[in-house]
């Protein structure tokens, strides 16, 4: 049970995956917010690459999500908010999702033996799934536009934190991830206030998403895509 | 003045580098070698992708060097360990050179504004070299074979410790690679044993090398690429 961790989907062809779980993070905001809505009862989350494609479920009785650079795409229902996956909005829907870096980085992990979106509000769910199938694991960090970010990393850190004891071989990412996690964890809020992508969402003014999407383990949900939709995770 | 990091040559492409200087990272040990024969009074050293091109400038005079995998490549003079670059061995002389990650990321940077090979031996060197140029900055980890390494971004994070209060913007690999430079600071050699470069190192038997490249500013040399080939900076 090898632990890696892959800091965007850029270097995702390096990593041989088809036998092993890949574990998508998007902290702000898309694994988190699928984390949400799949805890809240939506049937599925479809992700797909482009707001054109998005569109062409019109009609079909989904909700259509689409966000670019941090905003809602003008004509979507919403984009990745996870304040827009309440119960009441997505129970028994399937919401067709479009994002800048999160679907994206699904779509790429799709030969993965089983792909997961993992958040901070899943966290310890995600890591007892994980302790029981025994099976090799990347951490594949979403990024901003194929580069690396920080929330994404602290994430990947907080999981090799809880996991290290129990694999044999964890990467050079995984030590520096679980590094950057163990400085960070007393006030992630704190130390994400200098990262990019924090001073890029307070510029949208959407500062409670971000102290939404640091909640730990608020969900036992496990959005897992099956046949090109995330889908809760029945058993664990 | 911008400072932004770059974990591995297959990232390169997202960078805009025409207007930078690009500080290229390879610890162990390229970088570290090249440093300290330049500071031994080679004269050059060429930088080229393959030993067949390596094997192509025999009967040159120049010192043919290869090194695959951490090892010389079979009929070579020798490889990228620092005790091949001594004075008596390289002063006067031109030595071709490729291994397994360093060259290649030297020649993916060619068209930068400027290209400077870092590493512990010249720090604090680069820094004055890199604090009196005022252009934005770019240090390029070779990475292994394209992924993560930790001690090329420790190495990273080194130099964005001393540059920071200089700069104007810092991406959050540079931030990240300073917190994990924080951590390590007190001693490198103990926080890279964990490391996979590390290990695989010490398997070769040249730890005498890991502690050699992990000394601070033994050389004031600074390598750097004119018309394909690394030479001394003359004026700092």
């Amino acid at each position: 049970m090898k632990l890696n961790v892959c800091y965007t989907p850029a270097l995702l062809p390096l990593y041989d995956i088809k036998e092993s779980i890949v574990v998508v993070i998007d902290i702000f905001r898309a694994t988190s917010s699928m984390t949400y809505g799949i805890e809240n009862g939506a049937e599925a989350i479809i992700p797909v690459a482009s707001p054109e494609e998005c569109r062409s479920y019109e009609g079909k009785g989904c909700l259509l999500a689409a966000e670019r650079d941090g905003m809602v795409v003008n004509g979507f229902d919403f984009g990745n908010s996870p304040f827009s996956y309440t119960r009441e909005k997505v129970a028994g829907k399937s919401i067709v999702l479009t994002t800048t870096n999160g679907t994206y980085a699904i779509r790429q992990s799709s030969e993965a033996a089983e792909v997961i979106a993992g958040s901070f509000l899943n966290l310890s769910a995600l890591c007892t799934r994980l302790l029981r199938e025994k099976r090799d694991i990347l951490l594949l960090c979403a990024g901003w536009k194929n580069k690396f970010n920080l929330e994404d990393t602290l994430f990947a850190g907080a999981v090799v934190n809880r996991l290290r004891s129990s694999v044999t071989g964890l990467d050079d990412a995984g030590l520096a991830a679980e590094t950057i996690y163990n400085t960070a964890a007393g006030d992630l809020r704190k130390f994400l206030k200098q990262s990019s992508h924090t001073i890029r969402l307070q510029k949208l003014g959407i500062e409670e998403d971000i102290r939404f999407c640091l909640q730990t383990d608020i969900c036992t949900a496990l959005p897992v895509l099956k046949d090109g939709k995330l889908v809760r995770l029945e058993a664990l």
